[in-house]
């Protein structure tokens, strides 16, 4: 029994499930596992780190991957690169599509486009995205501020209306088969997971993070700009990123380009340290309001099993009449 | 064919949907109109106006219906007053239950505890509450952070652990049938619905803020304090209120306790008409982030029927294997 839907067909899966290109987590390893086991594996190509990308991407070992990157930090040079690997697909999220959507095209790749509004949906389609993801804001990492609730079925609609050939996947707080199910309910074709896939046994998280995420509810997690000033990353609005909260996250939350001041550059340094060591008391763990739901550390491929096979034990639960 | 579930079971109901008791809007007709339609209707007894409660009461028409209120605005005395009618239900949100559960215990009356987070559910859990709305940030009016996709399933988990008898609810961002089918795939037993009722021809709304509503897309909703700022209400912390956006609200916005300032009286009273007559260009429709899937104003039986057929196909479409 499988759960087969028009994103599983277009993308020859057994599950309909994508791994979310997570910036330094995706590597090699996580995505071409997920790749194995049926689901749509994206390299985390992030703010374009060419090197990081040469390295990790043959730990695929020979899946067929994807990729993704932060369109605001995305380089034409940076994705013919990415485009000569022949990816299963390129996923933009975070910024516009339009002057990469025609390189993209040219190539035969298909174009996943991750957005956090009904605008930004309409946008994707006037590019010519493939794949629409509609991110909510329970999401881990970057994102903006609706729910996944209510932004997939008004994007469900908006798509039905205007462009029934593209795909809707749902992402934001899915970390089980309940989620997969609720997001085929609510419209979507399939899920773009990350947290899940965050504590994945794959995945290129340090240790003491991986515990402290376990160890959270989801009511611990709040999403804000702390470790992007703490990085002097300079994320447009309305950008911010969600992450577990902590004595560090409350100190700084309200005012967090104090951080970036001259005199807070051995804090930073401290910061980045921690978060190279996995040290969660003084680093900032990425992850969504999902964590409340993740019951432990597994690999990949087990993930991806649990969750098609709670799903479809949810939808045949609730049959009626 | 019906939806059938524990909580449509405990209160004898043909839809497993409770009217959100919205202050100042479900009134006795709408909360009479959704109770003999087979919902669960609940009047918006809100900051405890005893003179608005007497005189909406009556407006149901002898239906069975329930009452909720603010929970950090009741007095053990308006309590008294409401369990003397012998409401099917008293539902207390934003605020601590325990000096309220043992009266309402005592009167046989079931109480539903609205809760924002897992630490809300815990404790309402604990001072007894038989059913528990998890409440999404995408709700219109009133509320917190969390969303509904996160904040249901592990609410769930708690109560299959810890409070297996207890019913659980979805609120937030559920205005139709899809997503009362996602609710029950996350593990809800039914849902709590505001702004689609809101929507209803019976709410008490003024004409210019439906059309307002009808007109937004959900991207055209903010949550804040403006509102309350502009009605001199103090909220306590963790709470803000999700309305549509305006010029207004994005003046605001950053700094709304500046419209507490004496010099702004003629501004809050400008808008507090504005409020009475329904004019959105200065006044602030409350409603969430669901406006965007409500395609029109419609009857609350209609509205009701609509949502479980919907559901109900939903579920049958999505059945597998
Ligand atoms: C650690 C982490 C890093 C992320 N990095 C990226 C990224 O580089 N690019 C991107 O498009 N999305 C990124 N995201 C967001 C995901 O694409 C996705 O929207 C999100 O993980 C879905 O919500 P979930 O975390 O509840 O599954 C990241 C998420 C996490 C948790
Ligand atoms: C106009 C309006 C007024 C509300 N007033 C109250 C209230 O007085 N008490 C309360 O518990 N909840 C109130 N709520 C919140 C609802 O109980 C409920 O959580 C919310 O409407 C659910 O989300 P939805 O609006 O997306 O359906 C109100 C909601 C709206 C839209």
């Amino acid at each position: 029994m499988a759960i087969e839907t028009r994103f599983t067909k277009a993308f020859g899966l057994r599950h309909p499930v994508a791994l979310a290109p997570m910036a330094g987590v995706a590597g090699g390893e996580l995505a071409g596992a997920v790749a194995r086991a049926g689901g749509l594996g994206l390299l985390g190509g992030g703010y374009g780190d060419a090197d990081w990308i040469h390295a990790q991407w043959p730990l695929a070992g020979g899946a067929e991957i994807g990729i993704g990157f932060i369109t605001w930090k995305l380089t034409g040079g940076l994705l013919a690169e990415a485009l000569e690997r022949r990816p299963k697909a390129v996923m933009l999220s975070f910024g516009d599509l339009q002057p990469f959507a025609a390189q993209i095209r040219a190539a035969g790749v298909p174009l996943i486009a991750q957005v956090q509004e009904l605008a930004g949906a309409k946008a994707a389609v006037e590019a010519g995205a493939d794949v629409i993801v509609a991110q909510g804001s329970e999401a881990g990492g970057h994102g903006a501020t609706r729910a996944t609730m209510t932004l997939v079925p008004e994007v469900a609609d908006y798509l039905a209306a205007k462009a029934p050939d593209r795909i809707l996947l749902a992402a934001g707080g899915i970390a089980d088969g309940r989620g997969l199910a609720a997001a085929l309910m609510l419209g979507a074709e399939g899920v773009l997971i990350g947290s899940r896939f965050w504590a994945a046994r794959e995945a290129l998280v340090p240790e003491g993070f991986h515990k402290a995420a376990l160890a959270a509810t989801g009511d611990q997690t709040l999403r804000g700009s702390v470790p992007d000033a703490a990085r002097m990353l300079h994320w447009p609005a309305p950008y911010t990123i969600r992450t577990l909260r902590s004595a560090f996250t409350d100190q700084w939350q309200s005012n967090p380009d104090a951080l970036r001041d001259p005199a807070q550059e051995p804090l930073r340094q401290a910061w980045a340290e921690a978060q190279a060591r996995g040290d969660a008391q003084i680093g900032t763990p990425v992850a969504g309001e999902a964590v409340g739901l993740i019951g432990g550390i597994a690999p990949a491929a087990e993930i991806l099993d649990g969750i098609t096979t709670e799903a479809l034990s949810c939808l045949n639960a609730q049959r009626r009449g």
